[in-house]
């Protein structure tokens, strides 16, 4: 069935309102159908709010995914966010463009994906918009979410003799990328299944954010989503400090160590360059570390020391001991040749 | 300078950042610059939240409207929104997709007109996602407000007998679409400029809707965006209730009047159909119109009767006083040929 088959955008919508989006309560006191939607904060609460935009062609290829992890993946990128600010994800706002021609399956299947990530992780569908467009898919993603007063992590607050841990392991979806561009759908499903996985649908960290946040011990944090050898010059720059990282320490997967040769990068390099890992860099003070380890425990997420936090330069430490200067982030683009 | 002289999107997002963005305060806890922004929603405030996707050659054509235009446009599509839920808008999320020979002259200006409107009606941006897109330009806003608890207006509270009014005038901007299309931006211009200024920075109606909201008189409220004979079914089946127009009573401003016979339709025809008017269309109690209109007064923002709520059905009187089902709304797409 094509989208105008059913009356085009206005009649995509009313089936949208129908089956995804919420009904009025908990928290939201006008949804779908006007002409915005109306929340409650609770009292003593901040607000936390983030955005992302997603392109056919850019952020996604329909050909390396199917529409449901399109839907999954664009509403974990930006639950990643909430939980890098250590705040409870509440609502989601999408807004979709679609040519006519796109099957009215195909955009449900989207936003089956889309609604079960944000229900996997406690929230919700509250509104957007839906549009026509020419030739190809985009969805953007404005989610909402909720932290207690004053207690959002930032990048800010490392501090000199911070231990500087990650969540989870990390390549797993670059490697998934790099098997998807070398052999293909179907050939990169034989070469490394679990690569792949992480890759199209990938699961941030909300649960451990949500274990971590009531111990207030997380100095600075920010989620992994450029890559390591990206993201960690943004942390040192907000909270104006250095890094040394050792990377025999960086987490690696068992399924990146077996698929590693497949994309003709060594494991650990993966590790470093990443891309859309949506683990979580965290910042603790060394006497902390054991106690969010302990708290982590319940929701299953490994977290490893990866280095600690300096006066200043950032560094990495090669296996052999010797110290580099850290490496310029260029290598790993979305989509590059 | 393109925007690949100034190291692409991660450029252009440190020169947002410096020219464009709110710093902290005011109710800005986190800004541009973290995994999301924080904020605080005053005690005794419901949050308003609306999104709009606006395409390149769906939405817009930067051969008939200017970066600023398009850029102005965009937020006011978004705080009409605000404004149709009685809401003071506070904070605006942008996301961007552009290409990469997009020159940063042009991204400026739009960024120009985009927070030049904002600032205008006391909103602020406070975050968003730019990113490089293959061929043409996306811009989707996240706009937030916020509207003492309880008090947001909504499209479903219209009663039969209420008088269903408008502000300002109707059919402008379409008018101004419409001479683009025929006689190009500088045909048209000659034609009917203040159409067309219309057409490209219309002004949201947030200080009519300021003044308005503390009487608590109306009813129902949404503002017209798709014209007034696709969005008044919308808020009578909100309502489960009827209208009946009289056409005669649309108010058409004296630009539309002498500028009518150059787009082949009547004036009133116009105002009908429509199309990006942001106006507001209301209800209002009879007894509570003199009121509304007074309190309108310092805004100089005109409010005007053009009908009544009835128990069903919705039919339009015209000027010989006949009166007729109400018109389909298929007239008058946006870009149709």
């Amino acid at each position: 069935m094509r989208l105008s088959d059913i009356g085009g955008e206005f009649g995509f919508i009313d089936r949208l309102r129908a089956t995804y989006a919420s009904g009025a309560g908990d928290g939201l006191v006008v949804s779908l159908g006007d002409d915005a939607a109306v929340l409650d904060v609770p009292s003593g609460q901040q607000l936390v709010v983030t955005t992302d935009l997603l392109l056919e062609g850019v952020h996604f290829r329909r050909e390396w995914s199917d529409p449901y992890s399109i839907g999954w993946k664009a509403a974990a990128a930006n639950l990643s966010d909430m939980a890098a600010m250590g705040a409870d994800p509440t609502f989601a706002f999408v807004s979709l463009a679609m040519p006519a021609e796109e099957t009215v399956e195909t955009l449900e299947r989207l936003y089956d994906g889309l609604t079960d990530c944000l229900g996997r992780y406690g929230a919700r569908l509250a509104g957007g918009d839906t549009n026509q467009a020419p030739e190809t898919l985009t969805v953007n993603i404005a989610l909402l979410g909720i932290v207690p007063a004053g207690h959002a992590w930032k990048r800010s607050g490392a501090r000199v003799g911070d231990t500087l841990l990650v969540t989870g392991t990390l390549g797993d979806s670059a490697a998934g990328l790099a098997l998807l561009k070398s052999h293909g759908a179907a050939g990169a499903d034989k070469k490394g299944r679990g690569l792949l996985g992480s890759h199209r649908r990938p699961h941030p960290r909300v649960a451990a954010a949500r274990a971590l946040r009531p111990l207030n011990i997380v100095r600075a944090a920010m989620d992994i989503s450029d890559g390591l050898a990206g993201d960690l010059p943004k942390l040192c720059a907000a909270s104006e400090v250095g890094a040394q990282v050792n990377i025999s320490d960086l987490p690696v997967s068992e399924a990146l160590q077996a698929g590693a040769a497949e994309t003709g990068r060594a494991a650990l390099e993966i590790a470093l360059f990443g891309g859309e890992d949506f683990e979580l860099l965290l910042c603790l003070s060394p006497a902390d570390v054991e106690a969010a380890q302990v708290a982590l425990l319940p929701t299953g997420t490994a977290l490893t020391a990866i280095g600690r936090i300096t006066r200043e330069g950032l560094t990495l430490v090669q296996p052999d001991g010797s110290e580099e200067a850290w490496p310029e982030a260029d290598g790993w683009d979305h989509f590059a040749p």
